[in-house]
């Protein structure tokens, strides 16, 4: 296949470098992902508008499919790239429209986020709802953007499986009727004395606040994960993106 | 009691930074932390040389005790901080000499990490280990430094109770005669189906290789932690914190 290859002028650096902001990604309607494992992942699943990339990464890709290619030093991807260590491929992806019914919710699990602002934490987040086969998350408003670079690139690809949806928490937990809604608490429930049901919301809360206490209120399920030796008193807590990774694991052993 | 204060010159501020370089914190065997909370925690914990803050925060912690207590405007702060987001106290303290007994570990469930580099990721796993109740961290000596700024505040203060010891991981293991030695693969038996000992010691390998050869040689079980659907084929992995903390937690299950 014939493929026009496109130059990397000043303009295209400075339109990558752009979307370093949220409010660029979403006029466009994009959000770009640096390095060979998250591009590839990505590629077969989204539709890549640029693809700028080493000479050599294109020689050994040649099945890469975007709209524009272009070939790049490696000099001039450090220009544009958003990362602290640049990469020999980046991309320019649109954003999915990730559509979801309530009948597929309510027959899964799934993970809603109130307001976490880390975009690490976020990414890492998505990567354990792929590994735990989650397949819906959704983002309350507050909650940082997904296709912040730093969260594109904690993900490892996982953002190729893991569908996103930002809405109000409220109005979904409202709209799933009597559906089971665990979040964790500090004063929650032991998890290995609860009953966990196989489809559920599991939500997560902020890093510095936890879980907002209109959200709380809608919580069904208050949980807790135990420390160790159990019981003893403790200020202290897990980041959120581990005690994600607890539950969900433990959400998993009950169905084994 | 009566308090000297210092004056915060060019030459501490100067001090202080260089202290984000491993061989500076050698050398004085010091480490920097920041922020009311990190600072607190480890107040009372270790020796603190310098104690540089704002007036409102030294007003309201009256009893802190440090060789040196030194009152700073939040500017001045800023330009000692190691931080992106300076604090309005920073404190220097003495690396603790953390020791060990065999005998002590022989009792105890332990982690060693195999290399791991990434700053945030230590600190993470020691406030994984300090909630799961695991008090001896061994690290190879390719393993990030533990007074790295970014570990130090992201263990959260869980380093005034985790004992980290820098050493060889095969002369360890060595010396713990027939110990347990646990460390997850790709290809390592799911979890929930092995047998899990009340001590032993957990491997964790590096973020991008995993355990490295010599090491898994030593390890005499081998674990998996089941992704889900389980059993269906994944080329993914989870972050070496998120591991941890899903291991950790499944050992101290099942000592309920």
């Amino acid at each position: 296949m014939f493929l026009e290859r496109f130059m990397f002028s000043k303009n295209k650096i400075k339109y990558i470098r752009s979307l370093e902001l949220k409010k660029n990604r979403k006029e466009d309607g994009v959000f770009v992902a640096e390095g060979h494992k998250l591009v590839g992942d990505l590629l077969g699943h989204f539709h890549c508008r640029m693809l700028v990339a080493t000479a050599d990464w294109l020689a050994s890709n040649k099945d890469a499919v975007a709209d524009e290619i272009i070939e790049a030093s490696y000099e001039e991807l450090s220009r544009a790239s958003l990362l602290k260590t640049p990469q020999d491929v980046l991309a320019v992806f649109n954003q999915p429209q990730s559509d979801y019914t309530l009948e597929d919710i309510k027959h899964s699990l799934c993970i809603a986020l109130d307001d976490v602002q880390d975009p690490g934490n976020l990414g890492t987040i998505i990567r354990i709802a792929d590994w735990f086969g989650i397949e819906h998350i959704f983002c309350s408003q507050g909650t940082v953007d997904v296709y912040n670079p730093k969260t594109v690139q904690a993900t490892m690809g996982a953002l190729a499986r893991v569908k996103m949806h930002y809405c109000s928490l409220p109005s979904l937990i409202a709209s799933l009727e009597d559906f089971p809604v665990y979040g964790t608490f500090l004063d929650g429930k032991d998890m290995y004395e609860e009953t966990l049901s196989a489809s559920g919301l599991i939500v997560m809360g902020n890093e510095g606040n936890g879980i907002s206490k209109e959200i709380a209120g809608l919580v069904n399920k208050r949980l807790y994960i135990p420390n160790y030796p159990k019981g003893q008193e403790t200020s202290e807590s897990l980041n959120v993106a581990v005690a994600t990774a607890v539950i969900c694991a433990e959400f998993r052993r009950r169905l084994q």
